[in-house]
């Protein structure tokens, strides 16, 4: 299989179509973005890149981090994580409060922006909030494997001066005791991880533990366990896409996260790690080309998890 | 990888945990089933079939059957089956109507029961009632290569008396114009195919389509297009298990649908289908050994679709 | 106080407004009434009778119906009824289903559908349907002093079949144990009570026991305690005009019940039942010239409950 | 009627009642109340005061003073005040955040937290919050005609300090641009204001304009006019009781407004203003043997708004 021919003919194929859907407007750095661009990057188990379009420009991963700060907290707590955190799809959208309240504060997964608060709750544990950002981008450099990558801190104060619901959202769970820690220290975590800047090239290469069994291939290191690996593909996969997560599976078949910025990373376990970034949005919320250019994608490479 | 020593080692694994979980009481023919009954099948996709424990012994399917009817629905309309029902987890229990009020009559998924009994009015089609039961059971028959399968009325009589909760859901969507047909005659379809009794060889060997890109490996014949069977098993993954389908995801990692009579249909894809049967239910209304008995063989096969 | 110049005042500056709003037109036979249509009629405590506009024309008194079936219920079961049915206002449309699942089929008051449904199924008791409603229209009959009185068995016919949305509330509470009765006798009394045509003139004078401590004032005669009157007053202006109750309260300041047919019964304790009926309703389903014509009413004669 | 016989009988009857109820907890200042306390004062229109119990011990009037606060926002916006407010009893706890959400950030009422906070955002209009708080301690003093009324600081601070719930409904209506003033100071003013300590003799002097036509029937001076007080009487009736304000109305039939450090304030327009408190809340919040004793009263007075 020629996957540069593949990645090729997807961002071809797309091109009339760049600058469809709605770029986020919610966050003011993000409403800046050009939205006519577009990327693809395959990274496979065994190393190899394949991109295609604007693969060296850095986007902002927001909810994509989601998926790395899950892995952090899995590191630093174990399974205690799903004690304050639960792992069901929402049925509802990404900022919803109506289920913390029936549920008394337990966010129903870690991929919903409740669950990433309390994630960073969790990965502050004895930190002071600026180690733990650095513990992070740390980790997120580790993955790249390129020590540029930095927070970009126009999106971060920009996110912090327009996130009265997360603010919400924090003051409801403290109200529940699910968040042990000052509500502006977790804020502050949660504003910077979201606002990492990341090419999909490097997206790919930090998602390739979780189609490795949890090493990255290229280094033989382990990050996680194969099980916990596989575990955090299932939650991608039921709980990556919000309210859309659903639709994601019957169409694209892969685990996957999406973040505002535009970015989807993908697992297709054994073969390849795939990040894809446009920044126009559908209507649940996710990219709308690159939700499109991963069902390509798996068309035509009969990667979907739920085929033979 | 001696797949018999594992069904084994799993029925023997669990022999003393027989009867832990709680036997569905709300349908009275239910309730009287012996809660220790134990059973496991393989059907791999070249053919051979691995059973451990009371594989012979026949059992209320119930909401397995959810995945049969679907898969007719979509034969008879076509995509034009989600402009009905929609493709997304319900994060609610699979009897609840508040959501389906929230969204104008319009179910979340067709593996909740009001998705199914939408299912079951599309099914319904120009047929009467009885031809419409009659052509779903020679299908099963024929996905399960055997002309003895048949629905237990007793159990269907039971659900009848029973079935106010059913009722409701069916004359509300009605009222929003989601239900074409008679409601006496929709549940009447509803009741009965849910009825039809199995034993996890038949059920195993009914759902084999499903692992081999929809298409039987024994006779050859297409069941569903390859694109088809995939969105099945990504529908069955994200929803197959109501509100507990993320865990079980995490959990076991493959698609899979449960039932209250304590079935569970499970599909390796390329591998094999799985039936498992224990009647004693967990929590959230999925055989509570059956649970297990998949996890233990995900871990032992390595099958999970989220690995390697 | 001159109350016929203030119902000749109040008719008289309407009527250019005739016509505004909206019939219902969820139940066809009430879609038919000519929309220009108003009357109003006060009845006093010592009798006198004042009325403007088309106050000898009957009209489907729908939902109000409900104040006098929960006045036989009372009679028949006393306080038990408040174990099947709450007293709060509800804060969601009167034909909501969703806090019915919340709170365990138990209608938040007599005063929604779900609440009516079972207060039928109360004044159902031993009777069978047709002598239940039987008794209903002999009640209506006594307390509107006029022996012509009758179903509309048009409107009846026409709510039966298309009352969905009631047959799922009705099985909802069914399963939940809420409803003792056949569902289909419950509804066949449920849509037989609210068909009764009444003028606003009888509907003035059946509503006047209720001004009056719970005596008819004119006969003498005792329909209910003076501590069981003033306790259904309460219910009306808390939940007498589903999710509007608070603005009719704000702007009128009477107990009241309305129904889609236009009406609307108000109670000024100590002075007078006046009824008012104009077909269009407004946007929380209350007829929007009867209540700018009770508004007008308590404005003008100080009535208001909330006044000195 | 002897008034003094009336609230020394109440006071009698349930003297060996006191402690009944739960005293709120969390708020830790609430909590440390003595909960056998109860007191009951009526100030008729004129000017007549009855006291019985522990008149003189000032107790925390906590919500009685959404009341008070709706009064200064209305004398400051007028009925612009309804368009970020609704007028509508909520049928939910005191602070959920359900409805919030899906009425997009408009509270249903002046009367639970979300509305108060509301309220607060307009009462602060161009002023300092230091310089909002002393406007509505002034007011309270002007209306108590008691120069001595302080707000209890450690009652404040323990608010702040515990009132996350709180922090989280006025970001949650600020992400819906439903709040203008900074979240802080939004707050700073909502915990003092609730904070104001009082005697039962001093509330009812303070509430006595609503029972007598928006004046001051002592010193006449209008506070409002006759047709606010009127709204502002329906509303305390419709909503005064968070989801207990129905069965307020059912059982006591007069316009009242409840506080979690066990007062009440009730209306009987045209009669009297009566405050009772004592600290044990029933299951609603409400308390316990403060609506019994109106309840007492309204049976021995026949006082309610509802009889003749």
């Amino acid at each position: 299989m020629d996957l540069q021919a593949v990645v090729d003919d997807i961002a071809s194929a797309l091109s009339e179509r760049r600058g469809e859907g709605k770029v986020a407007d919610y966050i003011p750095q993000l409403a800046k973005v050009d939205p006519k661009q577009f990327a693809i990057t395959i990274t496979t188990v065994d190393g190899q890149v394949f991109s295609a379009g604007d693969a060296e420009t850095p986007f902002s991963i927001q909810s994509i981090s989601k998926v790395f700060m899950l892995t952090l907290a899995l590191g630093q707590a174990g399974e205690t994580v799903w004690k304050r955190v639960g792992r069901e799809p929402s049925g509802t959208a990404f900022n919803s409060i109506v289920q913390l309240e029936q549920e008394h504060g337990i966010p129903r997964n870690p991929f919903i922006n409740a669950g990433a608060i309390v994630i960073c709750d969790i990965v502050l544990g004895s930190y002071k909030p600026k180690e733990a950002i650095g513990e992070y981008v740390r980790f997120m450099r580790y993955l790249a494997d390129d020590d540029m990558l930095t927070i970009d801190r126009a999106v971060a104060m920009s996110e912090t001066a327009t996130g009265s619901r997360n603010t919400a959202l924090a003051n409801f769970m403290r109200s529940f005791g699910n968040l042990h820690h000052d509500v502006a220290h977790v804020l502050g975590v949660y504003f910077h991880q979201c606002a990492l800047a990341m090419t999909t090239r490097q997206l790919s290469r930090a998602g390739l533990f979780l189609a490795a069994q949890g090493a990255d291939p290229i280094s033989g290191y382990s990050v996680v366990s194969a099980s916990r690996a596989r575990r955090i593909n299932a939650l991608m996969l039921t709980c990556g896409h919000y309210d859309g997560s659903g639709d994601f599976a019957f169409h694209v078949g892969l685990p996957g996260k999406s973040g505002v910025g535009g970015g989807i990373l993908a697992v297709a376990p054994g073969k390849a790690s795939i990040a894809v970034w446009s920044p126009g949005l559908n209507k649940v919320g996710n990219s709308a080309l690159g939700t499109l250019a991963l069902e390509m994608l798996t068309n035509q490479t009969g990667w979907s998890v739920f085929g033979a």
